[in-house]
């Protein structure tokens, strides 16, 4: 079996001796212009070229979750597209939103100011009940992150494209339920895959559904969110602010004013890496199963685009 | 049935409303010096005067979790001595304890200055197998935090007076085993009670027993860390760093060093509140069920001091 590799920003060396070694017998090689023809592929944007020159790959298997980039280019339509799922994503996923999701609500940012500014303060607890997390997306991501936190006592809400049955979690669906959703989440937490249906989901219109004094935690892509309409909405006090990991440019341009915004915590796309053992044992397994026949979990459905 | 209430620094007035709601037909007042005798107190930080004038308690109920300083006074012999267990208080020391470890671990005070240098940084991830939590006290607070930790996958370790067995946490217990606790923690979380065996548990030669980089959270009592030992092994590089929410005088007078220290995280005690609803319908219950001689949960053993 051939293994071709073609990951941009990623060191290649430690990748290649892992698939080596969960892979015996295996030959994986990194991709060069010219080269042979392989059964499979791990990517991470690669060009256009690389699916050029490989049109017989059977399996295309994506080292990370959202799988928007990869989708856009010409892809060889008999092969299977494979995205990671979970490998140590999900639990990183739920540390970060629980992290950003308890600072906001304890208003652990404003007692670190205190205490920088020697005040020994004392703030009026908020109300858990009061506190209603909506999660959009309930894949793999989605799911984790609701489980931990109902773990905090806080009303959960679900926002997907079909119904959810998750234990504690009330569950919304579809365009219909959306504006319904968006009116009862005090916190809102993206975690939906980047689509054409879901570019700009998070806007002016949308945002201003949510209640006022609402918070919102973007962990999906950059281009899910209109920022211009999220500054506007904190300027005129609808919103109280925003922790965001992804950006519409990433890095995030010098200028842009998310850098020093008072009410917005970024973070440089570090909310969920990819974990080199776990992706590489993952994607080992998903290999031999495809090629024994059998099913695998995370492959995408280019229509649906996720 | 007579109830006195008798708080220092808290508005009596909807604790009393609370109370008369919750136990029809008990007369509730608030204690004034030469007041008539009741069966049952609801106090914290009460004066001696108060019990000696009201030698016939039979409930004290303290609205706290911690009982040292009310076991300091000479209380009446015969009085069963009630703590607060959990209402509301357990959720909250789970999410303070989550957060400082998550925000540590996954160094986001870090990303946050470097947001606000303007700088898109990368750090390499922390291992979270390496990553072990050592929980000091295993109550209704301690097992908690410890649930709430495992769902991060942080291997998680506890250490009590006796050992306990709670699902996917390694048990160490008693004096003979606290070194080998301590040398396996890496980050260290203090839920113990404040009694004279734990007064000054976390000094130079315990701390200096810790893995180098280990990261302290202290949200008992201020009286279990010696402060300055806490400051020379940060100093000396051989602890990381520390959060905490308690101290041996409070507020922290303002010349302390530790408002402004880059490593030290503190907070004005707010890592579990006394939330008034949930502690009145727990008091009110207790009551009733002592009035029927039926057993509570939550009585001290004032030998043992909690």
């Amino acid at each position: 079996m051939k293994i071709t590799f073609c990951c941009s920003d990623t060191k290649a060396g430690p990748w290649l001796t892992g698939l080596r070694a969960a892979l015996p017998g295996a030959q994986v090689e990194v991709w060069q212009a010219g080269a042979a023809p392989a059964e499979h592929a791990v990517v991470w944007a690669p060009p256009q070229q690389f699916f050029d020159e490989q049109p017989q790959l059977k399996g295309i298997f994506n080292i990370g979750a959202g799988v928007d980039a990869l989708l856009k280019l010409r892809l060889p339509p008999q092969a299977t597209v494979v995205r990671l799922d979970d490998a140590g994503m999900s639990v990183q996923m739920a540390e970060y939103v629980c992290h950003a999701v308890i600072r906001h609500f304890r208003e652990f940012d404003a007692y670190e100011a205190d205490a920088r500014a020697g005040l020994w303060s004392f703030r009026k607890p908020r109300v858990r009940a009061d506190f209603s997390v909506g999660v959009m997306g309930l894949g793999v991501l989605g799911q984790r992150v609701a489980r931990a936190l109902r773990q905090f006592e806080f009303p959960v809400l679900g926002w997907s494209r079909s119904s959810k049955d998750i234990e504690g979690v009330r569950s919304f669906a579809g365009a219909a339920q959306f504006h319904d959703f968006l009116a009862v989440s005090k916190v809102l937490v993206n975690l939906l895959p980047l689509t054409p249906d879901t570019r700009d989901i998070l806007r002016f219109d949308t945002l201003s559904k949510l209640p006022p004094g609402a918070y919102v935690i973007n962990v999906a892509r950059g281009a899910h969110l209109v920022e211009q309409d999220l500054i506007a909405l904190i300027a005129s006090g609808h919103l109280a602010g925003a922790t965001l990991d992804v950006f519409r440019s990433e890095p995030l341009p010098l200028e842009h004013p998310f850098w020093q915004h008072p009410k917005i915590t970024i973070t440089p796309h570090t909310s969920a890496r990819t974990l080199r053992d776990e992706s590489i044992a993952q994607i080992a397994g998903k290999m031999m199963a495809l090629e024994r026949g059998e099913p695998v979990a995370g492959v995408v459905d280019r229509g649906r685009g996720y």
